[in-house]
């Protein structure tokens, strides 16, 4: 495969491996797997998808749930609170797929029913501890009102009550993570509780590292997990996944060598790897070295990291057993950060197969 | 003006004014005004220095370069050290522009000789203090060398030593950064005393915060600011211009407001404003709010930053006075941190006529 500029390449089976081990763990708690495809954004990995079964997806914008129902998905929620200057592109998507949408305050729901020309479902988002978005368990009056208002509509539907627990973000194992998943499913019986258990009201979860580290996924009707298709540093940080199920790096030209400093310069700065960033030991790592072959990758080097990154420079500083190998115009990996927002920026996959597969930002 | 998504809105008279200004101190300090196009990436934009009389440009990428060279560019420098896969791309634009090359290694220039087709400008790269890429003035042994063998190329033929003061980032105000920019200067004006003063060697420098700062540019032959163009937050920071010369925001829509967080939250996130930071009183902060009016922006609100950003969410903490104005639906704008990165995710612009320019990344 010729590569002349940092790409995103992926190991399909790693991808698919990823997807199968996590439809297998839903359809043996029997509940629903609707994967968040903000990760990868890409129809092609979409239908990988389709072939183990998945018919309901999450995404977290308009615009991507668009591009998906074009290519067939016809039951999509939009796990983003409604967005009110895009109501046209609601109508419009309403009109052709059974779509969701993520409400959490009154007014906008009524504004909303104002403005439908089609039948949607609404979901009623709920803040279990992350505290980012969503109505506190305790503002029983506001959710009841929202979920009166939403049964009450022509074309709004109650479906459910929904959450994303990204505090497991910022803790490391399995005991961690499950305790937070654990106090996030309390927090959302509480409130189907005072909904009534009768009625329907769906519970649905699931961010990538609960997902992946808990053994029962009980209590919740439905999970969105998505990172989970590629992983990244940050999962391997977290405990969600190891090494070996990372299934994408960018792989980048060498351009500078500097010894003296232990550090090389790579072609592949903030708009090809994202700046985002985690903290191993105490020091800021935008992404970890592994050794590239041309048709797959080697093991992560230790101690092996982009340490600063520029707009289009990535500085790696590696101990000089590494660093010896390096040599300007040679190719090396990077396992990212965060595997969503790279595939953002880099706006494309390559398969080690060489084949090229679509963004959406892409296109 | 219908704004439905995050957008990058443009001043087109401020950001004129920033080309003027810099265009105009340039000329009156004799130096060639080589701006650096990585910021914008914009053709149109392109045009607009093309008006004050700029006919030479700086880019950090040779996609870039080729981008620029289709709009009639014809001097074009990649401010970036050869990427030797792309040494094809290198002849394809070497055959129909003068194109400007660094290099900071013999062996990558030997290749380089080895491969080309056309002739190319050698710029050597220095490291003036910042240390990121480049050899240091004390290298004088490989530097030597290396003008040597560009001059003795068939198709190469040595211009001059290049550097970047990105340490003037890392300050405050007008006395640290002349002080950076002095040291940086004395290193080159050491490495060119060893070259030979008597022969052409010209000196490129000239990041955005020493030139906007610097009351005289002497010693120096070319500069290649680029953020000046429509600066940013990093840039007030560092003091480089008042906030009335901030040319772009990103006009966000508000999807929730939480009083009691003293927050709200945007559409608006990682994927339209970049992960870029800044640290102010020991906060991380992603962006600053101001009042969009449709038609232009008001004064930063004090104290109302984006102080956490996801993929599509930013949280938005501010004073009680500020979140009582906001409400989901309405618009509101951020100052961004980076604008070259904003620019680079968000691929367009709209002016604030409602007109819709062009990005590269948007192509």
């Amino acid at each position: 495969m010729n590569i002349l500029r940092p790409a995103f390449i992926l190991d399909p089976a790693k991808v698919k491996d990823n997807i199968r081990m996590m439809a297998v763990k839903a359809k043996e708690s029997g509940i629903i797997f609707r994967p968040h495809f903000k990760t990868h954004q890409s129809r092609v990995i979409g239908r990988w998808f389709r072939n183990e079964g998945v018919a309901r997806i999450t995404v977290s914008s308009l615009t991507m749930a668009r591009y998906f129902a074009e290519d067939g998905w016809d039951d999509i929620t939009v796990a983003f609170p409604v967005n009110r200057p895009e109501v046209g592109l609601i109508n419009e998507l309403a009109s052709q797929i059974r779509l969701g949408l993520v409400v959490e305050d009154l007014a906008t729901l009524n504004e909303l029913k104002l403005r439908l020309a089609s039948p949607v479902d609404i979901y009623i988002k709920i803040d279990s501890g992350y505290h980012r978005t969503g109505l506190e368990p305790s503002d029983k009056e506001d959710i009841v009102s929202i979920r009166a208002a939403a049964d009450d509509g022509r074309l709004t539907t109650f479906r459910g009550i929904l959450t994303h627990a990204g505090n497991t973000y910022s803790v490391f194992g399995k005991a961690a993570v499950t305790e937070i998943a654990g106090k996030s499913m309390d927090a959302m019986l509480q409130v189907k509780s005072f909904l009534g258990e009768d009625q329907a009201c769906l519970v649905s979860v699931g961010d990538t590292p609960s997902c992946s580290l808990m053994d029962k996924l009980t209590g919740m009707d439905e999970i969105r997990p998505g990172n989970f298709v590629f992983y990244d540093l940050m999962q391997m940080n977290i405990g969600s996944c190891t090494f070996h199920q990372v299934a994408g790096i960018v792989v980048c030209p060498v351009v500078a060598v500097h010894p003296g400093r232990h550090q090389a310069v790579i072609y592949g700065g903030a708009v090809h790897l994202s700046k985002d960033r985690i903290s191993i030991e105490g020091k800021t790592i935008y992404g970890q070295m592994v050794e590239w072959y041309g048709t797959g990758w080697g093991e992560p080097e230790e101690n092996s990291f982009i340490v600063s990154l520029s707009q289009e420079h990535g500085i790696l500083e590696a101990p000089d057993r590494v660093l010896r190998r390096l040599s300007p115009g040679m190719l090396i990996g990077i396992i990212p950060v965060h595997s969503c927002l790279t595939a953002n920026v880099l706006r494309g996959y390559r398969l080690i197969s060489g084949e090229t597969i679509d963004h959406l930002e892409g296109i």
